[in-house]
């Protein structure tokens, strides 16, 4: 096998182009017989197999910067980059990351996870080289979804004033993660179809090349001068007024047009962009089919495709199927996602109200302006984004929506800890940053069923609310109590104690119950209290259950600093409830890739761990009374 | 006074063309009137007149929404809309806001305080115009500044793809707050300057209508021919490419012909952009001249344009000046601005080191990214953003910047409570978005030198820092103890007290002082720590100081939930240190505008309101024990 052979990407420089093209269908088996194995990116990673090998065999890295956005497309990177051997690990703890990661390998230029960043990034290091004189190539690898993120416009705005060398290589497979959106990406659809079509520009060349006598070097001559090289492709609008020179479309599978491209691209010295289509799934049947579904996938059967997860339903599934059910006798009801109807659940809502849903692209800052824009003319928008995306999103929340007591619904789905997307994906700032923006309503429901009444309760809430969720919710059954109807900011006594109250917010509700049952067992009489809104805070209820109790405990699925914890202590300073609080969250450092439940286990808020820490805590208080 | 006969858009349309523009210049001379007295923004607002005035002639406000993006440009409007008679209290407690706000009036469609919202609001307001059936127009009035920020990209691609029926106004005045930058910036310069240009369509128009005959008919059949008008104007490539129908460029101080144009504009139903060009300060020769000087102004003397304000040095200066001497020795020291390199002092840096000075235009997202690029690759950026602008930020700190550890150093201008430009503005959220970021040093000067001892100690932290500082620091002199040097994570002691301790950060430092002599007064004894280190927390120092006192005290110029307070309390809660704690900072509302000073003693922050909050607490307390 070739892929054995190479350690570094100057091995690739060795091998005949014939080679290389053996080399790629060695990389997408690879990676095919890994994501049926763990799960990860596939579609988008099989389209980039060729171009990350062309990149690589003309750049030289780590001199050379290549920087990826996302990273849903480093995999061939990364096997081509010395980690073949530990390539098997991806996505598991401890092991390969499923992005691109500085700490990981020198060859990760940049850390990758959320998209649009790309550009950015290598603009940075591009005006670093011009200032440090340095002689670098900086090539920043961006996918056509990307580029409906604000921040690329910004950065190829600026870069493309800067005059300064660096490449950006649009990979251009006309989706996002879905189908792209955008006119933008409309204009791209027509650059590729245009009368200057790849077809055409390789019978050019395949013409020239087959002409016995000049034509190799005729073609040759044609390629080294630039303007000539350029007449063989298809004129640009957009980005020429943005100051980049357009190289494209180019065959993204055409191992030996890519190399010749970046090759010319590489002797230029002015911000170029090189328009290259790619096929997305490319080379595995059942994500050329369904390249939305392989975008991310669980593992799965390698002949058929099929998921080797049974179905569970997701949390964002459940909330668009009643938002559409609701949305059948209320016109004002409408949803938005940014680039992610499936992930959300959004898709389901669009399938039943298409007029009334909106994805608008990766773009959550224009999301949630726009609901807003919509609120204030009557509508009740309900924007459905990831936790760790709507950190993009913060500053339009607050101005936007809140400043102005707008009706818009968040649905802040992937909240908490997200497993194997790991560090750049974990949604546990949210509680932090939403609680510090005045009259938003947060919650959090324990499990499935209080998940469908807080999206009931939204319908008739006239501000602006968050209902933060993790990908699934859990249903606890009915055995346990619980209301049939309750107000905002209406906690619930679930289970009463003398020794120990815990006040719990979301999937660790459960676990909180759990935790006490433990306590039990050793003597100790913990309650709980969920504590489904994390703003307004339930100020009765925390008053008459903090009192009279040794000690106040808090679980929370959200970093300590900002988050549900701190609030109950200020909301007890401030009543002058004198009692000892522990607080229980996501300690205060990136957690990295693992499952969830070894995640909850790091942090210390699986079950048995929040009652170990309750009883070390009583343990202590003790010794220091004696 | 025509002007005063205006009490709604309705009433203009009652004037001739030639008394609207004798209204253009009262319009004019109020405006220069009340800021010369109160401060406010003037270039930009002289800019807009008559393109104000064309646009409530010709569209129906407030049926017809009418967004305007920042609000730098809404003064026109606001004395169109029943407001000239209160104009006079701009920007003072209670009275008229420097921006539009939707419960200010029915004519402000939307609330506008930070750039590039305005298309993405506009949009969705259309949207809901289309599911609602109604019939109204949107108009979003862009500034060419706002153009270089992402989100306005983000809803231009949205709103291309929709097809539905909006006018976007590009208001061209080749400026943002200073030079507008950007690839863009210079296709709008190359579109005015472009053989199409305005003059030779006058021509056209000028020689039609001369005609004595067929002249105005046939120019009037020609401008109903909406294809013959847009070939009037310049072929745009950039707009056009997003979905947009381009018309322009247009002249902005021509009346007439804004109103024949708009009124086409309303005509038509898709998404289309018109290029109006304005001159900046325009009817004030001082502003004419210095149009960046007269963006937004202190009070100044009419004839002169004279500031009536004394020179105070602001903080922005201070740092700039400071960072300038470090950068001559420091190769790696850069600056970088979005948009503001004159309220941020980062023109004082640009002088010295043209070269490794940065504006991105109106571009935080992609400041901060670019940024870590250059800090991955060994440089050491300075990031200077105001504290309300950095919420556009946050999710770039926490995952391109603190994730990766890179040392980049975030100048927070304008923190705290910033005084007449109101609620939009308000530098009071940035101790809590940044506290949740695992691993980011946050820090506040209590005057001018510990400002200077904080940027100098950034120069050899190598890890991302923040520090964030008010328009103005005062100096507190060198009588009062202060290190000479400290290290990241170090509070000071500055007076011990035997009942209380006042633990403070920032400006509330001296005004903290000055509470404790208060309380002194009354035989209460307290000390005062200036916590210049919201993270990491001095443990040891909060250890000691809070143990054995009656009542612990925090003061912050932030929001409570998720400030320094809470982190207090988190921090003593995870030391079970059982002392009560009264935490003082901005109440969990948006602060409406004021001077700085009516807005501390709002918030209860003024040295007589924290004293008398800590008695009134001690008071209680006393009660309660009795």
């Amino acid at each position: 096998m070739l892929i054995e052979q190479i350690h570094e990407p100057a091995d690739l420089k060795k091998l005949s182009i014939k080679e290389l093209k053996q080399l790629c269908e060695e990389l997408r088996a690879e990676i095919i017989n890994v994501v049926s194995e763990h799960g990860g990116h596939l579609a988008s990673n099989l389209g980039v197999v060729e171009l990350t090998v062309a990149m690589h065999y003309v750049f030289d890295a780590p001199e050379d910067k290549l920087v990826m956005d996302v990273g849903h497309q480093s995999y061939a990177h990364k096997l081509l980059t010395g980690r073949y051997e530990a390539f098997h690990t991806l996505r598991q703890k401890g092991g390969i990351s499923g992005f691109p990661q500085m700490d990981e390998s020198e060859y990760d230029a940049f850390t990758a996870g959320h998209a649009s960043t790309a550009i950015s990034a290598a603009l940075g290091m591009a005006r670093t080289r011009d200032i440090m004189r340095g002689d670098y190539d900086v090539v920043a690898l961006v996918g056509d979804g990307a580029l409906t993120g604000g921040m690329c416009y910004e950065a190829l705005n600026d870069a493309g004033q800067s005059n300064t060398r660096m490449i950006v290589l649009l990979n251009d497979n006309d989706m996002s993660i879905a189908q792209n959106v955008g006119a933008l990406s409309r204009y791209l659809t027509r650059m590729r179809r245009s009368k200057g079509y790849i077809a055409v520009k390789h019978g050019v060349r395949d013409r020239l090349e087959k002409h016995p006598r000049f034509g190799a070097p005729v073609y040759r001559w044609l390629s080294k001068t630039r303007n000539i090289l350029r007449s063989l492709f298809v004129d640009d609008k957009f980005f020429s007024a943005l100051g980049f020179s357009y190289i494209g479309p180019v065959d993204g599978h055409d191992l030996r047009h890519l190399i010749r491209v970046l090759r010319q691209a590489r002797a230029y010295d002015k911000p170029q962009l090189i328009h290259v289509v790619t096929q997305k799934g490319r080379g595995y049947q059942p994500a050329e089919d369904h390249p939305v579904t392989f975008h991310g996938v669980a593992p799965f059967y390698l002949e058929s495709g099929f998921s080797k997860r049974e179905g569970i339903t997701p949390s964002g599934n459940v909330v668009a199927s009643q938002l559409a059910d609701m949305a059948d006798n209320d016109i004002r009801i409408c949803a938005i996602t940014a680039a992610m109807p499936l992930g959300t659940g959004v898709d389901i809502f669009q399938k039943a109200h298409p007029d009334r849903c909106f994805d608008v692209g990766i773009a959550e800052e224009h999301a949630v302006t726009m609901a807003a824009g919509m609120a204030s003319q009557g509508m009740k928008p309900y924007v459905a984004i990831y936790s760790t995306f709507l950190q993009r999103a913060y500053d339009q929340i607050l101005v936007d929506v809140c400043r102005n007591e707008l009706a818009v619904t968040f649905l802040i789905d992937r909240a908490g800890l997200v497993g194997e997307d790991g560090e750049t994906h974990q949604g546990v700032f949210d509680l932090s940053f939403l609680r510090s923006i005045p009259g938003l309503v947060i919650a959090a429901p324990r499990d499935v069923r209080d998940l469908k009444k807080l999206v009931e309760l939204s319908q008739d809430y006239n501000g602006p609310m968050a209902i933060r969720y993790p990908k699934v919710c859990e249903d606890m059954g009915p055995g346990i109590q619980s209301q049939q109807r309750f107000d905002v900011g209406q906690w619930e006594l679930l289970s009463d104690g003398s020794d120990v109250m815990i006040f719990a917010v979301g999937r660790m509700v459960p676990l909180a119950m759990q935790a006490a049952i433990e306590l039990m067992g050793k003597g100790i009489s913990a309650g709980v209290v969920d504590a489904r809104f994390v703003a307004p805070m339930d100020m009765d209820l925390l008053r008459r259950k903090a009192t009279g109790v040794r000690l106040a405990v808090t679980v929370e699925e959200n970093v300590l600093a900002g988050g549900f914890g701190e609030g109950v202590l200020e909301a007890l300073a401030s009543m002058d409830i004198d009692v000892p609080v522990l607080t229980l969250g996501v300690p205060d450092r990136f957690i990295a890739q693992a499952t969830v439940a070894q995640q909850t286990a790091e942090c210390a808020l699986d079950a048995l761990s929040i009652a170990r820490r309750i009883r070390g805590r009583l343990s202590s208080m003790e010794e220091a009374s004696q």
